[in-house]
């Protein structure tokens, strides 16, 4: 599975694209950064950020999006800029027909550390280590949406295996023979 | 100058298109709402108000379009899907170019009623009076939207006379000898 992670923001727009399953190594395939100018019209970095996200949409052709799922318990401003870029961001992969799942912070750190509170260092330590990479990516955008994509990639399938449990076990007990 | 005024929401999302210029009558060209099922993924609904606002702005081509300015002091839920809503109208726009101009609710309560306080019912019963319509447009969004575009008409004007008695005044400034 090939999984985009966005962290969605107006001025750094993280993304990261990871391939893997659980269970085995998973793999890098690439990260990046999408910056809109902090003068510009909230139009034009919107068109910005829809642009720079279709670029990495067409490179990279992932199976899922990954979005941060947008709380409104901080800073109203920078929430609904977080609000408008993960809206463009779901929208850009809905338009593919690509499925999207957004995680919330919490899940995204106790995916990767163990810990819903962990910090920026820990996820970028995690992150860094969970894909064998050099250092942590830079700037913490970036290092996020790659925790984002691992998040998906172990919790898709979690629960598609769930999923396909109970389905065998409604399918087995379909099949008992009615005496 | 024709405006489209839009009012964003997920479920309904108010859409208005009105001629004018301030000092001379107003002219309603189209009204409606642009809707989404509640029970849809955000992502089908965001391409679902994304097609539903190209199909607007492809028949009745505004030259600017005006978006509700979102705040986040109501609920939170709510806040988030009408901030995406937003985005999508914002992008729709800026993608063709065109100026995207935000008010806020009591900018647009005040334009049209001389109150930034007034209630749904005022803005519909000023909104009717004001474009020469028989009832007030159904639902509340629909009418809102209206409101946006006249709100637009009517401070946009203001605004440009302002930007240009100063321009000309500083125009004078320059063009004074200097003895």
């Amino acid at each position: 599975m090939r999984v985009l992670g966005v962290d969605p923001g107006l001025t750094r727009c993280g993304v990261g694209v990871v391939d893997g399953t659980a269970g085995r190594p998973l793999a890098m395939v690439g990260v990046g950064v999408v910056r809109t100018p902090a003068d510009a019209e909230i139009g034009r970095r919107l068109v910005l950020i829809e642009q720079g996200l279709e670029a990495w949409l067409d490179e990279y052709r992932p199976e899922v999006v990954a979005v941060e799922r947008v709380f409104s318990q901080h800073n109203v401003r920078t929430v609904m800029g977080t609000a408008q870029a993960s809206a463009v961001a779901i929208l850009c992969a809905a338009r593919r027909g690509l499925p999207v799942h957004l995680h919330t912070p919490s899940e995204v750190k106790a995916a990767v550390t163990g810990s819903g509170r962990a910090d920026k260092a820990q996820v970028g330590a995690m992150v860094t280590r969970l894909l064998r990479l050099d250092a942590p990516p830079k700037p913490a955008d970036a290092a996020d949406a790659l925790a984002l994509a691992i998040c998906h990639i172990w919790r898709g399938t979690a629960a598609n295996r769930l999923q396909q449990a109970v389905a065998a076990h409604k399918s087995a007990r379909t099949q008992e023979p009615v005496t």
